[in-house]
């Protein structure tokens, strides 16, 4: 134990000592029934003499807050005081006046704590960002963990290779082939979660104040990102069949942009899927001003209805676009693995990033993966959840024809997770949540997602994904109320 | 399958698509075996007749890369062509020029890589950073692992708190008491390893051109950080006490940094444990002028002899002190769990940036952490391996009396894992080691710890506590030969 001892103070040591076990005691940071150290030990560890701490130890007791055994040694006893934080008492750095920030919630978080907060019995939302968890293979995931961790020992708890565990490299150019996308392991490096992975590219191509051109509107997290990096956020219009690429050329020739990042299918919050000609054009456009383009193909394959759309990155001979993937969103979220390919030298830089960062992904989730998500049962949890989300989807546009305003708008996606619904002016998303999370449904406001987050009022994101098509209907019924009051 | 199609093109559909899957197939990227998608179903996902699908399949049957099982589908068939990456074709965009960095590799991986192939039958490593994996609990890992998935179903797969999964910050607010620091769960942020939290710290704190201080030499990768976040290094001296404190106040005047970064237990790679009065004239030198310390404290308590001392975040009365911890060192450092004790503003815009690189540490790994790290077997693994280490330590320096010519001069340290080795000049630690590997035995060359890679030419860092003392006397004996050549 390493307890701060002034011995320049006029305050004997033994009473130093006392006042900081029993500081660690009343604050609960030692817990009841933890044995103190030996006091020949504690004396050896301070460097003070042993009755020093025989006296100390002899305080706590006469103050109630330890108890001797017998030959077994000193142990805290249970305390009635309730924890106590006690950063009040603290003058504050002045360098820390520059951290005034609260904490930044997600979207779909603050949405649900207000649902929760709203104190409806039977809550349901539509809020959040990802699919439906109760999917999730668990007892399927444990069973291969454990059979990895009997396989690989001591090496499934190591450091791994630093852009990712090669079989587990390898099985995804097998999934990405089985999609369309032609790659090979040396141009995958694992992630931490398509969080991370869009980090680094954002942390390698651009510096702060450099331009970056964004779908508007766009994934709220990518936007808090290249907000927190200080960069310039230009934002693109988009129509239902996604970005107007026929704005982009004035803006690549206004803004000189180090970066495009784009979510080509099942936008999110849109839900539009990126035409095949534009696609084309838009990569057409991205050499001719020499410009990356960052693909987020977060649901990709998450397809229920109309043709598949190649990626960008399969349309891409040169090294122009970097995609990023991951498992997240549609296995299970916790354990943050993802994927970038990326061809070219900036592989290198983005491995070496991903390197000072944090060193790498977790080796033993990375095995796991590799022994779980074979191209075969891939297909088949894709085939699988393709068609109880389309099931959900269709009822969550009959529940809102049937319960909604007519003047209420919206496009049909042909996959993904959301629908992204126009109100009928003026109403405001943002003044209509708390009143629908009183009737116990919830959804995450359109201008969280804009670029300019006073644009998008009208609008408002709700997943259909996440939930079983009784609730559905019920939350729509429940939104239709609110609406119409 | 989504394949990429030109309808422009005066390539026939069915021709577009076998050479899609033709090369596809021949990369190796569609195993053998691999199951087409039914004639029917691709079809209908690239829009395109289903004659169409039928004519490319009849091209693949015809060149021998697939095969049709009666009424199962169009198999794979396995192909003797080796996979081939065609990168080589690329025409890389522009852009791509400004990166045509080198894969950084670690200091330690770096020398080990060329231990292996200087091909010893029994090659010996004093390289790594890290202690004796063969030390790691994996068993009892693998049971707590199995016992958390039960318990917690899927839970153990969601998304989980974005600070950390609240029970383990607690255990470690427990583990910090009985080490001597004070703190709460709300003032800890679990994240991916010690790296990602030096990483933070260093992002929140600091603007690309400001300036950091660090010791002289210090922890490779935070230099490789520093440097690749764009942040003007200044190092402070240090002796066998640590940093040289009483030069620090000249260098807070000259350069106003935005930093100090220090390691003051068992320092990397000096061994150095800086002085209790030290520690104290650092603490009020960076209270008067206004600098946050990062304390990396990665086998504090790691000792093997000597008394205690606090870490300098238990001797900071007023969030002056952000302190970062890990379990990777001392338990398993594949599983990436580190954490960061900030007080104040700070805590926050850590936590945001923390949410925006990687939204959050793999929760699964977390609970499993909590449920194995108690107090008490934190207590026992640190005795355990305290006595192991503290042998290797000692067999080392009697191996280096020995064997080493007495010209060299170290430090016997107090606790940690390295002993560093000064070499008589004008000997080179660089040039030294590719002999040495030749003669089966590893170390990190002095250079790349320091601020100014040209200084340190005299020095290595000997990693004693990884391997057996065997291996130690043996490793030390081969050291000793190479230096007497």
């Amino acid at each position: 134990m390493r307890i701060p001892l002034n011995r320049e103070s006029e305050t004997p040591l033994y009473q130093q000592i006392g006042s900081y076990l029993k500081k660690a005691i009343l604050s609960g940071n030692l817990a009841a029934e933890t044995r103190l150290p030996a006091c020949r030990q504690l004396a050896l560890d301070l460097g003070v003499n042993r009755t020093t701490v025989e006296n100390a130890y002899a305080l706590l007791e006469a103050d109630g807050l330890v108890f001797s055994r017998m030959g077994s040694g000193t142990y805290v006893l249970a305390q009635n005081f309730v924890p106590q934080k006690d950063n009040a008492e603290m003058v504050l750095p002045l360098w820390q006046k520059n951290f005034q920030t609260e904490e930044l919630i997600s979207k779909s978080e603050l949405a649900d704590e207000m649902l929760q907060a709203a104190g409806h019995a039977h809550p349901i939302s539509f809020a959040g960002g990802i699919s439906d968890t109760r999917q999730f293979p668990v007892e399927e995931f444990r069973k291969i963990l454990q059979a990895v961790m009997r396989r690989d020992q001591i090496a499934a708890l190591e450091y791994g290779e630093r852009s990712g565990y090669a079989p587990l490299r390898e099985g995804i150019t097998h999934i990405l082939a089985s999609q369309g996308l032609q790659t090979n392991p040396e141009s995958i490096l694992i992630t931490a979660g398509s969080q991370q992975a869009i980090f680094l590219v954002a942390q390698v191509l651009l510096k702060p104040n450099d331009v970056i051109l964004v779908e508007n509107p766009t994934y709220s997290v990518a936007l808090d990102l290249f907000r927190a990096l200080g960069f310039q956020i230009i934002g693109i219009p988009m129509d239902s069949q996604g970005m107007l690429v026929d704005q982009l050329e004035k803006l690549l020739q206004q803004y000189h942009p180090r970066l495009i990042y784009t979510i080509p299918n099942f936008h999110n919050p849109t839900g539009a899927c990126l035409s095949s000609p534009r696609r084309r054009q838009l990569i057409m456009l991205a050499e001719r001003y020499n410009v990356p383009i960052l693909e987020d193909d977060f649901v990709g394959d998450l397809r229920y209805d109309g043709h598949a759309q190649p990626s960008l990155k399969a349309l891409d001979a040169n090294g122009q676009v970097i995609y990023v993937g991951t498992f997240s969103k549609m296995l299970m979220p916790g354990l943050r693995v993802g994927f970038i390919v990326a061809d070219g030298p900036v592989f290198n830089s983005l491995l070496n990033f991903k390197r000072v960062s944090d060193l790498a992904t977790s080796t033993l989730i990375q095995r796991a993966l590799d022994a779980y998500v074979t191209v075969g049962r891939y297909q088949t949890y894709l085939q699988r959840s393709s068609q109880v989300f389309r099931k959900r989807r269709d009822v969550m546009v009959a529940a809102i024809k049937r319960y909604l305003p007519s003047r209420v708008s919206f496009e049909i996606p042909s996959g993904g997770l959301f629908i992204w619904l126009k109100l009928p002016k003026p109403m405001s998303a943002e003044k209509l949540l708390p009143l629908a999370c009183q009737a116990g449904v919830s959804f995450v406001p359109g201008n969280f997602f804009f670029v300019d987050g006073a644009e998008g009022q009208e609008w408002l994101r709700l997943n259909f994904a996440a939930q079983p098509v009784e609730e559905i209907e019920e939350g729509i019924r429940r939104l239709g109320k609110v609406l119409r009051l």
